[in-house]
């Protein structure tokens, strides 16, 4: 980190905590390397949003014909710049270029440590131009791939960088041998270094009773033909939940975690497909609600998230994450 | 602006522009200090808060008995501090201090000109911890005050300060004898100096046919106990209305105004009662949709929030604003 200019004291800081979760030195390049420079990644992405004032398709499209913002290449290009310094990270995909590349081939390993990395760099491009909180989801996985395997013992970690008026990220681990965190960190930059300080050491969605509850309907339209969708609404209104969808699905999960309480629901019907990625959107986002104390299941079958491998980069699907309780009052409205 | 460490460059674009829309010298105070000063004090608010890791709550209550955070007080202390450089506003009041006092009393005035200032520094508070983008309010009004008087003639100016991952402000004029005009500009700033630029010339709510049409329902636990609000929202629902709704009130509006389209809708029911300052909120946020082209309404009796005098720095009311004929619509849904 200090070659990247990070405060020593800082980087200390953050350095001391992984230290304590992940102990061991069989995962010293996860612990060392891997998550602090996509930590300090984050903040560089941050920086760069804050200064593109002039927020622009970039006249290209992504693989999957979405249009692409300058700032989606720029974060793409820094998160691909952190990886090549990771050794251990033998194979990268991410939202805009879903294809699974090997990646270190041929060097020397450092380690036994061998990582697959897959990343939306900017999720929630469509609140980009109106300057909403946005994000950026990694997930980490055990060994040389990402696909066809189980996600639940294989992906074991997961960071959503929060962009907004301040830059943070959620991280969870679950990595075999040592206990399942989530934590929060800040970045505090200027044009010479980033500071990293841990802001919540634990992450953690409360248990019932709930002084205030909250709910997110995403693809809402979808209710207009869906009846089970619409009664759903109906009950959060009449339960008196209280309303927040910013339509981006990290600070909608972020959300969630800093009040303890909240339920996303993005359900697929017949004349409204799904749209969330299982590999770069869905399985990183139910590690972190799952280290969090939560839920995240598919509402088409109700199963969770990561008990289903993911068999190529572009599969979809929809979500009902957060709090337990209420993730199976809505999978079971939705008829899952 | 210099001495504030602005970069000349960047203030002279901003000063050209603002020497286009206020020509006239008899307003040489408002285009040349207050505004700029004001602007700038957005990017200090934005920075302050970036800067801000550990969100507190400030062990103190505002007027009105809410919490207060810690970056309320700072945001509240820098927009004093910008007012106190500016001889010609005379009298302010804020939503932490919502009193009208006189400032700059006894000393020599440097022209004709007399503003009063009444802001909202930090709107939002409910999502600052979560990291979702929120706002700074500022209404500035012909006279030594702001109270008693016709909001349509004397509310000559607003500024939506925009705090998201970039720093961005939305601004409305409608100074008598000039073009009224809504226009965005962005920040950038490192420690040493603010880049002011404009990045929307001209801040427009699109006209018919809208490619997308998005609906923002504040408030919206009080559908429970009116129906009319909840027809309404399944008459978005049906219609296939896009929700954004993070209950922020800048946020939102700004959403609208990025999109071209937008309406956010603040019923006020029985049993839930008004929550936005009108002086503080309502004002100048229905000063920026008429600028922009829309309407802003009280749902209750369905007038324009600007056809009536502000009587006190309390007074609160719903809101309905956005594009015209969907501000007309939902008034009527709910009776207005």
């Amino acid at each position: 980190m200090a070659a990247n200019g990070t405060a020593d004291h800082a980087a200390e800081t953050l350095a001391s905590y992984l230290k304590q979760l992940l102990p061991s030195e069989s995962r010293s390049q996860l612990r060392d390397t891997v998550l602090p420079k996509l930590l300090h990644t984050i903040s560089l992405v941050a920086r760069a949003l804050r200064e593109s004032q002039h927020i622009a398709l970039a006249g290209t499209a992504n693989a999957f014909g979405d249009d692409q913002l300058n700032v989606d290449v720029i974060a793409e290009d820094l998160i691909r710049a952190a990886l090549a310094e990771c050794p251990a990270v033998v194979a990268a995909s991410s939202e805009e270029d879903p294809v699974e590349r090997h990646q270190h081939l041929g060097r020397e390993q450092i380690s036994e440590e061998q990582y697959t990395v897959a990343f939306d760099p900017l999720d929630g491009s469509s609140i980009i131009a109106p300057n909403w909180t946005v994000g950026t989801i990694i997930g980490i996985w055990d060994g040389a791939t990402a696909l066809n395997q189980d996600p639940r013992e294989k992906q074991i970690g997961a960071i959503l960088g929060v962009l907004g008026p301040r830059a943070t990220a959620i991280i969870a681990l679950r990595v075999p041998g040592s206990e399942p965190a989530c934590f929060e960190v800040g970045f505090r930059d200027d044009q010479a270094s980033t500071e990293i300080t841990i802001t919540r050491p634990a992450v953690r969605l409360a248990p019932p009773p709930f002084k205030t509850r909250y709910f997110a309907p995403a693809n809402l339209r979808a209710a207009a033909e869906d009846e089970r969708y619409m009664a759903l609404v109906a009950r959060f209104v009449k339960d008196k939940y209280t309303l927040r969808y910013s339509g981006g699905l990290v600070p909608d999960v972020a959300h969630a975690l800093s009040k303890g309480h909240g339920v996303y629901v993005s359900p697929v019907t017949g004349g409204s497909g799904a749209k969330l990625r299982r590999l770069y959107e869905l399985c990183p986002v139910a590690l972190v609600a799952e280290c969090a104390g939560g839920r995240a299941v598919d509402p088409a079958g109700g199963r969770d998230v990561l008990a289903v491998p993911v068999r190529d980069c572009d599969e979809r699907g929809g979500l009902v994450c957060g709090t337990g309780e209420d993730v199976e009052m809505v999978a079971a409205a939705l008829g899952a």
